[in-house]
C-alpha cells in the first residue's frame, strides 16, 4: 500500500541532500568546535556556514543566530530569557491564547514567579485584534510573544502591523514571534517588520529533530537559561549540535530554492485540498478562513464523527494526519486552539489537521481525497448502525 | 601524514554501528514520537529501546532515563531542577571547586538567586576529602554535586563513599553526579552507590554532539527547566532528537561490549604512555596521580613549554590533544582544576591533556611517543635560541 504522509505540521521527512551534509559531517567533521586544534577549527567553520545558510533566509545576519535543541528551547529562551532580564523594568507580558504550550508554559511559569501575563483571545479566524493589544500595552510591558502561523489551524497573525505598532509604544517592549510553523513556509524578514526574536525548528523544515534557532536581533539583550562552556557567546552553553545545525542550514538552502522555482506549489496543493473536501462534505466545516491560514495547513472538522476514529481509520488506508498538534494529541485534553476559535466540543472533537510541505505532491492530493471520502463514508455507516 | 587523534576527553568520532542506526533512524523513522498515529508510535518505541540499552550500562531502568541535548542540560536539569524543587527545605548546596562549567556556572546562577554554595577544596590528587564534606553538610543542604571524573586530570573522587555518607545524613539531600567523563570509562552503579541524578553526554562515547541523559532515580522529584508539550513525563519538553538518541543507546551498547572484551584496553594504553613520557622526560610532571585517575586521561606539565605551543607543534605532526577541556580551551584564563591542585602558573600553563578512548589502539600510542619527544626537543631547542 502506497502511504501519503499529510502530518508535515507535527514533523517532515529528510530530504536527501540535508541527509548528505549530515552524514558528511558526522563522519569527517567530529571535532569539538571549542577544541584549539585544526579538527576544532574545521567544526567551528561549519557551524558559522550553516548560521549564514540561516540568517539569509530571514534576511537577517549570521550573527543573529543561536542555535538550540529545538522550537521549545527557543521559545523558552526567548520568553525566560527576556523576562529574566528586564525584570526591573517591569514584569507584565502579551501573548496570545492560542499559542504553543512551550509558549504558555513558558509564560505559565513565569506567572508561579510574579510576573502578570495578558492573553489576548482570537476571532473565529484565530486572529488576535490590533486594538486588544493596544489596550493591553501597559508602561511595565516588557514581552509581547505572539506565534507567526498557528500550528493547529495555520492561522495567520499580522506580524508585520503588530511590529509597527509596538515600535511606536514608549515602553518599548521586547517582540519575540514562534515562527516554527512559518519558516520556509512564508517569508519572514524579522528586521524589516520589528522582530527582536524569532523561533525556528529544524524537525518542521525537512532537517532532524533536536535542532532549533532563536534569531536575536543584534542589540537585543536577553539571560541565558542554559548554563556552562560560554558557547554561543554566553547565550546558549553547551557543546553545539554540528550535524544538526550543518542539517538546519541545508534544509533552509533547500527551502530556499523551492520557495524560488516553486512559490505557489503549497498553496495550489492546498485550494484543491479544501475544494475537495468542501464539494464531497458540504457539513465538514474549515477551521479557520482559507485565505487567513497558512499554505501548509488544513483544519477540518466533520462534525458526524471523532477527529481520532477518522486518524485511525485513515492510518489503515496509509494516510498519516493529526487531530491536533502533536505535542498535545497525547492527552485528552480538547485543544485550546479549536475552542479559542470558538467551536463547540463536537465540532473540536471531530476536527483533524491535514498538513502539507514542498515534499507533498499533487498525485498524493488527488489520491488523498478519494481516500478521505471513503473512509469518512464507511465510518458514518458503522457509527449510524 | 597518518593523523593519531588522543583528544577524546573533548569530544570522540562517531563509530560505524552508531553512525548506522542514526542514518537508518533519520531515513526510515522520521515520526513525532508524540503522534498518535503509527509513525509516532514506532518513533516512541525506538526511544525506549535506547533508554534501556543506556539503562543497562547504569544497572538502571529505562524510566530513570531522560533525555536531553546534551551535558551541560543534564547538569543544569540536576542542579537548577532540584534547587527549585528543594528551596523550602533550605538553599545551600555543595560542590567541589574543580567541578564542569555546566556545573560550576549554575550554582552561579544559583547564588544570583539567594542560594548559598560550598565549594570543597581538593587535594595535590584533585580528590575532595570527605571530613571537608561531612563539616560542610548542614540541616539545610538541599544538594550535593559532585564528578565522578574530573574532565583535566582524570582524578576520580569516592563516589561510593559519598553516597553512603550522605545516606546517613538527617537532611536527605539529593546527590547528583556528573558523570559525562566516566560514563563508558569505569562501572557505576547509581542505585547501589546512592545517587539520586546522574549525568551522561553522547559525544564522549562515539554519539554525536546534542545528546545526552539524566539519570533521575525513581521516586526523587525536581522540577523541570524547560516548558512545552510535557513530552518525557514533563521533566523534559521539546520533540526528542530521536536520532541522537538511538546513537546514544547504540553507543552504549557498543561500549558494553567493549568493556566486557577487553576491560584493561585503556589502562594498559595509558600506562605505556605515562612510562613512556616519564622514561623520556625526567622533569615531566604527572598532574593527578596515577592510580587516581580515569583510565582515558593524563594530564602532564612540561615547565619548559607551553602546552599551546605544544598543541600546536604536535598538531604539525598529525596529533591532537588538548591544553585544558575543550570548553574552556578557546578563553586564556588559567585552567581552574590545575591552579585547583595547587600548580603554580607555569606549570598550569606549560600542562597538556592526552585523552583515549576505545577507539585508541596500542599503535598511535607507539607511534605517539617518538612524536612527542620530538616535537618537545624542537620547540625547546627553538625556544632557547
Amino acid at each position: 500500500m502506497k502511504e501519503i504522509y499529510l502530518d508535515h505540521a507535527a514533523t517532515t521527512p529528510i530530504v536527501s541532500e540535508v541527509m548528505d551534509v549530515i552524514i558528511d559531517c558526522l563522519e569527517n567533521d567530529f571535532g569539538n568546535p571549542s577544541s584549539m586544534h585544526g579538527l576544532g577549527i574545521r567544526a567551528e567553520k561549519r557551524i558559522k556556514e550553516a548560521a549564514k545558510l540561516v540568517a539569509s533566509l530571514l534576511g537577517a545576519l549570521p550573527e543573529e543566530i543561536f542555535f538550540t535543541s529545538g522550537g521549545t528551547e527557543a521559545n523558552n529562551l526567548a520568553i525566560l530569557g527576556t523576562a529574566y532580564d528586564k525584570k526591573r523594568r517591569g514584569k507584565h507580558c502579551i501573548t496570545s491564547s492560542i499559542e504553543h504550550p512551550s509558549v504558555l508554559q513558558a509564560f505559565s511559569h513565569l506567572e508561579s514567579q510574579g510576573y502578570e501575563i495578558t492573553y489576548l483571545p482570537v476571532d473565529e479566524d484565530g486572529i488576535i485584534s490590533l486594538d486588544d493589544l493596544k489596550s493591553a500595552l501597559r508602561e511595565d510591558t516588557i514581552l509581547v510573544s505572539i506565534m507567526h502561523v498557528n500550528n493547529e489551524i495555520g492561522s495567520i497573525q499580522g506580524i508585520q502591523e503588530i511590529g509597527s505598532l509596538l515600535k511606536k509604544e514608549k515602553s518599548k517592549p521586547v517582540f519575540h514571534v514562534d515562527a516554527i510553523q512559518s519558516f520556509g513556509k512564508l517569508t519572514i524578514r524579522p528586521e524589516q517588520w520589528g522582530i527582536d526574536l524569532l523561533s525556528i525548528s529544524g524537525h518542521k523544515i525537512h532537517a532532524p529533530k533536536g535542532i532549533g534557532a532563536l534569531y536575536i536581533k543584534k542589540g537585543v539583550r536577553l539571560q541565558p537559561i542554559l548554563f556552562g562552556g560560554s558557547q554561543q557567546g554566553g547565550i546558549r552553553s553547551g557543546t553545539e549540535n554540528i550535524s544538526g545545525i550543518v542539517g538546519l542550514g541545508e534544509a533552509a538552502k533547500w527551502i530556499a530554492e523551492r520557495q524560488t522555482s516553486e512559490p505557489e506549489h503549497l498553496s495550489h496543493l492546498k485550494g484543491s485540498l479544501a475544494k475537495g473536501i468542501q464539494h464531497a462534505f458540504p457539513r465538514a466545516h474549515i477551521n479557520g478562513s482559507l485565505d487567513k491560514t497558512a499554505p501548509h495547513i488544513l483544519n477540518v472538522a466533520f462534525p458526524s464523527l471523532r477527529g481520532e476514529i477518522l486518524l485511525h481509520g485513515l492510518e489503515e488506508e496509509g494516510v498519516y494526519i493529526s487531530t491536533g498538534s502533536a505535542c498535545s494529541s497525547r492527552n485528552k485534553k480538547l485543544s485550546h486552539v479549536l475552542t479559542g476559535i470558538g467551536l463547540n466540543d463536537q465540532m473540536v472533537e471531530g476536527s483533524i489537521r491535514i498538513s502539507l510541505s514542498h515534499l507533498t505532491t499533487r498525485e498524493d492530493i488527488d489520491e488523498f481525497i478519494p481516500i478521505l471520502i471513503r473512509t469518512v463514508e464507511r465510518l458514518e455507516r458503522y457509527i449510524r448502525r
